[in-house]
């Protein structure tokens, strides 16, 4: 499929994106039911290995090309003041992410993924979304097509991570936008602000509501006037991976607002991902039940990068290796219970 | 260090098993806060690898060599039906191990560990403790230096699991004899039984400790008069770790009901074990309350055999993969928080 050229293109073909297969999930759930062990007894790796073998319409897959993404963008914003970096950490760490010097670089490798990073234009921030748009549709597909365009189709698994000083207030405006509540609570420490910081930020994102109040009735709006680039190349990734049926982990607070975008722009976008981990962000959880998405992992984790999502990765092939693997009890000679 | 023949020999050696380095805790904590990251935003990753650090005596550590050890034992208590499965289901599970049909051969395999079974005296279940002791000390020693002699001295990480019908019940006994309460705080449904298999257990545990009144007191005396062999075997594997440095990740109910005692007997003896994860056997979270262990993982698992801390020794790679593997702001090149 080539890539979209409008927002309304992007819609369309997300809207217009297939299921799962049903027939790969029963025969999955029937393989799993012979396998030696009580019925049920290794949880929630069965579930998310049906799931996984439903969207790649194999009911005995292998996990064999992860692919992690990582995309960076600046923020008009940040001059807010709203971080507890300065934007220049931006470029720092994309040069630390090329030299393989970042968390997700390990946890990338650990996790048998190929990983890549995407800085987007960071010599132009995004505008500051309190004055109006901080993309221009163009500017916005631009953002999109980067993050659609750095999935190989070839990949069976993918994590978007990203890095943007400033983007859990770009995150928080989201999120709000998409799911109403006050301002306060969507806001958090980020990297690390203090009371004065988070209460700057949510004075920040109500006013990027107020200057931007398309946002509040239409999600791909949201996205554009509220989004940084590297928030916007995630939904992009994530749209085309629901698209080519290639499931995909969410990371935190900010990636799990670029997906809800989508999710709320169409509902079902989401259902080839799962929720990798629980933020410390303290509104992730929030928005994590409006999704309706059960973290696989809890430990107060706070980076962002794709880091919680690497590391989940190793979740999902265990569910797979156990469903893929074992033995059923004809196989083994074990008496079923 | 040659193993102990005798329970206050075992006593003793645990006793005299010393603690974590702390020059190398100190000297991880100061790298932790240089690494390229906004401070603790790892969360318990951060506080993995500078547990895993003191205990190797290594402030940047790698996990090369980890051993997973599955013991099995066939329980006396098994003939009073306590179990959704048959007894023979014990030996031909072994068989299973053994042709890497199981989850813990998965499991293992994907997290890198050599894994080995070792199946104690099947033939010969334990007495039935409701009549008295499950095993004689002689019996107890066997087992346990089943345990200790399969430590590979050279591992830098240790999982034990088990497979033995009827254990669920047996750890029951040994948590209501080191923690109180009732009997039926301690069972649940194990690998599947319905709530009069429930009643019957929580009947069984209570008979038990009628049966042992000295295991009420004396810990490693729950150990031998209503542990089974492989819990046996598992205690013995975590004390000979403990006193050789090597980190351990704990399993679920019935591998924590072992370690429960050495740290009943001895305080501080499970200092060198996380719990890996919590476990749907609902008498679990008590257990791990009681040890001051707060689990990895929370994916409803309920099989044993080391399942779910094999899973987690995932989570533990990742964290030392990023403390030991990430750059420094100075080597990086970036400006701090």
């Amino acid at each position: 499929m080539t890539s979209p050229n409008t927002l309304t293109e992007f819609h369309a073909a997300l809207a217009a994106a297939t299921g799962p297969d049903t027939a790969a999930f029963d025969a999955a759930q029937e393989r799993n039911g012979q396998l030696t062990k009580p019925p049920g007894a290794l949880g929630r790796l069965e579930d998310l290995a049906l799931w996984y073998a439903s969207w790649r319409g194999d009911a005995r897959p292998q996990i064999t090309a992860p692919q992690v993404l990582v995309f960076a963008g600046n923020h008009g914003v940040a001059a807010r003041g709203v971080s507890a970096f300065p934007p220049e950490v931006t470029v720092q760490m994309v040069a630390n992410f090329a030299h393989g010097g970042a968390a997700i670089n390990q946890l990338s490798t650990l996790a048998g993924a190929k990983m890549s990073v995407h800085p987007i234009d960071l010599d132009t921030p995004t505008a500051d979304f309190t004055q109006g748009p901080a993309m221009s549709e163009e500017e916005a597909m631009v953002a999109i097509n980067t993050g659609w365009n750095a999935l190989d189709p070839a990949s069976d698994l993918l994590v978007v991570g990203e890095m943007g000083i400033g983007n859990t207030t770009s995150a928080a405006a989201i999120a709000h936008a998409l799911f109403g509540g006050a301002p306060e609570d969507w806001t958090g420490r980020g990297t690390g602000v203090d009371d004065a910081g988070v209460a700057l930020k949510s004075k920040v994102v109500a006013d990027g509501l107020c200057a931007n109040p398309q946002a509040a009735s239409d999600p791909l709006q949201a996205l554009r006037c509220l989004g940084g680039r590297e928030i916007a190349a995630m939904a992009g990734a994530i749209a085309h991976a629901r698209i080519l049926h290639i499931p995909a982990i969410l990371d935190g607070f900010i990636c799990s607002a670029a997906a809800a975008t989508l999710a709320q722009a169409v509902p079902g976008a989401l259902d080839h991902a799962i929720a990798g981990h629980g933020s410390a962000e303290q509104a992730h959880g929030n928005m994590l039940k409006h999704l309706n998405k059960t973290p696989l992992l809890n430990l107060d984790l706070r980076l962002g990068e794709g880091s919680g999502a690497a590391l989940a990765i190793q979740i999902l092939r265990g569910a797979i290796a156990c469903h893929s693997g074992m033995a059923t009890f004809a196989e083994a000679g074990v008496a079923g219970g």
